[in-house]
């Protein structure tokens, strides 16, 4: 049997533990959330504070200049490029990741090749995707008179359907539930030779594996700034367009910002001849600093480190829940290869809900996911083996003394 | 001559005077730009370091639900709700203004009426509309294959203009350049006696003047939170349905937080039967909470009295720019009658430019607009009448001296 003081050992010897000196967290929390909502960076509160009482509050409308507020989504897309592979001009920060993907898919389905080719009007994504993905492409097809034809075909059967029958493919990276991943190379190899296009949600890959955009060949992705990323609940989304496609598409969210020259006040839309197009209305200041901070608790943590430290982290658990919890029927759904396995484990249970109720009110932090999956995510930056230990300790005690079964059924949740 | 005294004695008797302790100025400031950015609010800071430290660093993600960030969006649409005269449940506050016009723009061109009429392809808007309102149509009607005709044409013109051929019409109550004001309940008659729709951009009217979307039968709005709502530097937007129109109208910006139940993660979306279905993705709480601070300085102004005063505020600066002015050869561009004049003055000068650089040199902080205005907007909460003297005698000193002379010309703007 693993013991919590092995643990300790573990963190001791952990080439990443001084990152956990970036966030403000609670000693008497297990944070394993981290995946849906990322932990406070400690140095968020004073940038904030900086930004709405120095920034806005004395230099008021002049920081859009004074401290170029305006160049914000460059800025920290930018950062978001080195975390996923991508060169700096390739990714923009803005609006939500809905949104994100609504830009990508619509701006595809514009290309000419694809408007022009009446067999190809099939939007491939993945069963059991992100609802939110699948509810845009589902929202944009309504609007384009139901032209397209939304196919949802399961991660194994993705690569065979995308052929020339396809417009776009709307693609996951990560499995929000069991957290298999993708392969992004072998798909987007199969999709050039389709003539497809693929648009890459990073949402629960980004600041957790190593995301390689360019070395895969990826043209499209989207994703979000609140998980993995550390930029707060809510925090504005990106996007990334390679190099070659930047000026071959265009958003119909074509608000001001995204004009090639915005302060001209120009009656006729004409899009920047770079990412700026992905631009619509005019961002949160406020929103971008926090999201800056998040940012940059990855300076100097090489990936490769953050993805051996994932993966042990994960495989910890794992064997912990065999050694501790094998007698209580939770069956782990995710992959146990680790070359498919992102940085969280869900584990199925018939009343993963009340046990999840249970743990937290136990302050060990994870999440509920229909329709019975108890998921744990694990934030290198932050977690540690010991609450590992604690975590999957903690799940013994709240089996062993049936504590779940008191827990209230509440109907309110949280978001992902 | 009106005397810099006689204004502080204007100010002694002003009724709303202590309303400017509510935002954090400085005092060597004279702002009359808060129809851009409004000023920060006294109580914004506290309020987003708690929501940051305590909101999300300690209580993580289980905020969405023990602070309610979930029902942020509906809690301060009702706030707003009450400065615009809409009932509380037709209000909602999501992602940007441009981002919520497309919303509007496409659900009204999807309902069934529009969409069967061969004959209701016109897009009517304003020659003149601030851009992102027309770049945002321009974007809707390309991706729907330029199956609509925008109509541009000049506000006079508008009434006669809405016409059957009309499937939707893009109005800006408030012009962002001259501040002119349209009748909403004679446009609305016309409207609905044509059997189409406007939506009504409020950016530049909400909390500066007496809004009736109710008792001018308007339809469908939306608006800017960071002007005269004072949520801070590109804070979230809002939008309006009234509440026969809600279940007719579904947008294509389907995200999750739409769907009648996000937290089913159905595969279908089924957009909520309020005005939750104009939500897309996930809010920041943190531009939430600073907008929320915002609106609370608007708490027991009455908008008869915050009306009075910006009258009193343009007016004052019209006749101070008579006495002082006259020789420069500023134009004022706004209208005098006070049943069409908002809450800014502009004043038309060859040399616009300069001459606003110059002033913000002395602190005196309007903005520049193409192609030669000066613009100054009043804000009641905290704009004093002395304030008003200031910037018309600083402008007085800066043409005599010929100050402006030796501005350079700076490419760089501001939003507005």
């Amino acid at each position: 049997m693993t013991t919590r003081e092995a643990c300790i050992e573990l963190d001791n010897q952990d080439v990443l533990s001084h990152a956990r000196a970036r966030f403000s967290l609670s000693e008497d929390v297990v944070y394993l959330d981290g995946n849906s909502l990322g932990a406070l960076p400690r140095a968020t509160s004073a940038h904030v504070a900086h930004v709405v009482e120095q920034q806005w509050g004395r230099d008021l409308i002049r920081s859009w200049n004074q401290h170029d507020w305006i160049n914000l989504p460059q800025k920290l897309g930018a950062k978001i490029a080195a975390l996923i592979g991508a060169h700096a001009d390739e990714v923009i920060v803005a609006d939500s990741t809905s949104i994100n993907i609504f830009k990508l898919l619509a701006a595809v389905l514009q290309l000419p090749h694809v408007v022009s080719d009446e067999n190809r009007r099939v939007i491939v994504s993945e069963r059991g995707n992100f609802p939110t993905d699948l509810y845009i492409a589902q929202g944009l097809n309504e609007l384009l008179g139901n032209k397209y034809q939304l196919k949802l075909v399961d991660a194994d059967q993705i690569e065979a359907a995308l052929d020339h029958t396809v417009g776009v493919a709307l693609i996951t990276q990560v499995d929000y539930r069991t957290g298999h991943v993708h392969n992004m190379s072998a798909l987007n190899k199969r999709a050039s030779a389709a003539g497809t296009h693929i648009i890459w949600d990073l949402s629960h890959s980004a600041g957790a594996l190593p995301v390689a955009l360019t070395e895969s060949a990826s043209e499209l992705a989207v994703g979000c700034g609140y998980k993995y990323l550390n930029g707060g609940p809510g925090a504005p989304a990106y996007l990334y367009v390679t190099r070659s496609l930047q000026t071959q598409l265009s958003t119909p969210l074509a608000g001001w910002l995204g004009h090639a020259a915005p302060f001209n006040f120009a009656a006729e839309y004409q899009p920047a001849a770079n990412m700026n197009r992905f631009l619509c209305g005019t961002h949160s200041a406020i929103s971008m600093a926090a999201l800056e901070c998040g940012l940059n608790t990855f300076d100097n943590i090489p990936m490769a480190a953050l993805r051996q430290k994932s993966l042990a982290l994960s495989d910890l658990f794992w064997q912990l829940m065999d050694e501790h919890c094998a007698a209580f029927g939770f069956i782990c759904v995710s992959p146990r290869e680790h070359a498919v396995r992102a940085s969280h484990l869900s584990f199925a249970h018939p009343h993963a809900y009340a046990i999840m109720q249970a743990l937290i009110a136990r302050h060990v932090i994870g999440d509920f996911r229909q329709p019975d999956l108890l998921r744990f995510g694990f934030t290198p930056l932050y977690t540690r083996f010991v609450d590992v230990w604690d975590a999957v300790n903690t799940l013994r005690e709240v089996m062993n003394k049936d504590e779940w079964k008191a827990t209230q059924f509440q109907t309110r949740n949280a978001v992902t």
